[in-house]
């Protein structure tokens, strides 16, 4: 079997550790791992199967000869190497925000869009986590009976915003009362809080978090007109982001047909017995790779020309594995023929 | 001015406490104030305007000579204690769930529908947390434009299941990793953790809280034809239920008229100015009487036919003050022509 140099650029990163646990557990074929990280970080030695792999600094220099780039920068990082990277002749898979929009990108959750993986030019986009979880949940939902339009509010865990977001939760919640100290990485404290601002806010009011469904929707959907609108709010946990999302299909799709598809379906868990308390939680999922869906039910809210073809679902799934990490290795692996 | 012989139900509770609370800071003219709980509860001495009050067995005999007796206890201590009282001649608020959908039983948020107060038989019953909490938020929308249906998921403090509620999150969040107490209160550990099961689940998956409001609101609301699905979800937060809600209106609304009605409107605080971090959170807006409301903005899933009439609005209050104890005493003063 074949076996691949592949590289971690912002190895040490709450996404580029995982990528590196994500790769060791799936057993991807490697012959060389190489770890890039920032002059502060370059010199570290991480373990990797055993071997102390020590973190270099990113260069164009220090990529080359490798078959596989994992991007787990921020974009001016991202931007700065990896188009660069890909005119090496190397696959890059990117978990930054910077290429998801580009027409010459293709933008992948394996269980939505695999076909467009083929349409690379050595760059593909990993979407946003909530967009990832939120769709990986209805794909099945989506090839039976088409979404027109989602309605979803999302319960975002702090490990989304990176270590800094965990950081900032833990330090709060033990600090004496009245004693915690000022947030670091989130405007305000999250412990026993939470607040819908996740990115800056457009001339609409909606934050760029919330944007992102819509237009990384589309893009992977192929369909100009998938309607969502989000409200995303940061919450006091720790991993794993929980989503509630009301449907509208273009056909009618029963909750009972919904719950066969998704039992049926790759990426997801049917979760769904309410009353054995059997429903999707940030502690049940959360380390793991499956997207977990429950609470399926009609809309009662919908018109009666609608009702037939409208869902309310609960969701979630580890965005730091799901919806980073192992989506971009689930990427990496249909590349080269692996999955 | 006339002076009351008050008593509260359940006056150990959180509900209750808080009730004692509100009766002071709102000077509430009050001769004597007399507080109700289980055997359990009864000789403990309580504070009130610095006076020590002892808490009473609850029983009719106990009850004589009242003029206002407010509810706080749980659905079953209502039921035997409560329309007994209101026979007696004392104007009885109750917040359990027991009477608000009884017909002959107004249930009323002062912003919404003072109106039914006067229609009373000697019980009104106090509305759901969340349910007061959304309407009282968007009351001055509905008067201008009608609301016809409403899609929510809540964000509820662990406070609206009472003390234990706290104590399950304090407990799970101040123990040594891995050594977390047993959930008490709720069905899985809280702290780090949030999960859509407030309440029992009917045949079509909803939870009874989620039932609440299309419930409640259609009573409140006098139209029978509210639609209202729900997705309610307890997170780890100590005080303040949030909300997301994406509205549909009979009438054209503006997100501008929507903030200029807010403003205007009593009972709320419009807080909208999300690029300088301005939105209801629970941090903000725990222990005081206020709904605060913002993020409000078009509903960009919706379509062309209904764009202009359909708005998303995030909004945050107390459900221990104006979710339940401040509400049932401005239900009082408006029956003893006080507000």
């Amino acid at each position: 079997m074949k076996e691949y140099k592949v590289g971690i650029l912002g190895a040490t990163g709450a996404v580029g550790e995982q990528m590196r646990i994500v790769l060791a557990e799936r057993n991807f074929p490697i012959s060389e791992l190489r770890l890039f990280g920032s002059s502060r970080s370059a010199g570290t030695e991480i373990d990797f199967k055993g071997q102390k792999i020590k973190v270099q600094e990113a260069s164009l220099e220090a990529f080359k000869g490798l078959d596989l780039l994992l991007g787990a920068a921020e974009n001016d990082v991202a931007k700065q190497y990896l188009p660069d990277a890909a005119k090496m002749g190397i696959l890059v898979v990117d978990n930054s925000s910077a290429f998801r929009l580009d027409p010459e990108v293709p933008l992948v959750i394996p269980e939505v869009n695999p076909e467009d993986v083929a349409k690379n030019k050595g760059l593909i986009a990993n979407p946003n986590c909530a967009t990832i979880i939120a769709l990986a949940a209805v794909a099945s939902l989506h090839r039976k009976a088409r979404i027109r339009r989602m309605i979803v509010s999302t319960y975002q865990a702090v490990s989304g915003a990176g270590k800094g977001g965990i950081e900032d939760l833990m330090n709060q919640v033990h600090a004496p009362e009245g004693e915690a100290p000022a947030p670091k990485t989130f405007p305000y404290p999250i412990a026993f809080n939470l607040f819908p601002h996740i990115g800056g806010f457009n001339e609409l009011g909606y934050s760029s978090e919330e944007m992102k469904m819509q237009n990384e929707g589309r893009k992977m959907l192929h369909d100009p007109e998938f309607m969502v609108s989000c409200t995303c709010v940061r919450v006091p946990v720790i991993r794993s982001h929980a989503e509630a999302l009301t449907i509208e299909f273009e056909k009618e799709i029963s909750p009972e047909e919904a719950r066969e598809l998704i039992a049926a379906a790759p990426g997801v868990k049917l979760c769904d017995d309410p009353n054995n308390k059997q429903y999707p939680m940030p502690l049940l999922t959360s380390d793991q790779d499956l997207v977990y869906v429950g609470r399926i039910r009609r809309d009662i809210s919908a018109p009666k020309e609608i009702y037939n073809k409208s869902l309310c679902v609960w969701c979630c799934g580890d965005q730091v594995r799901k919806g980073a990490a192992t989506n971009a290795i689930q990427i990496a692996e249909i590349a080269f023929g692996l999955a």
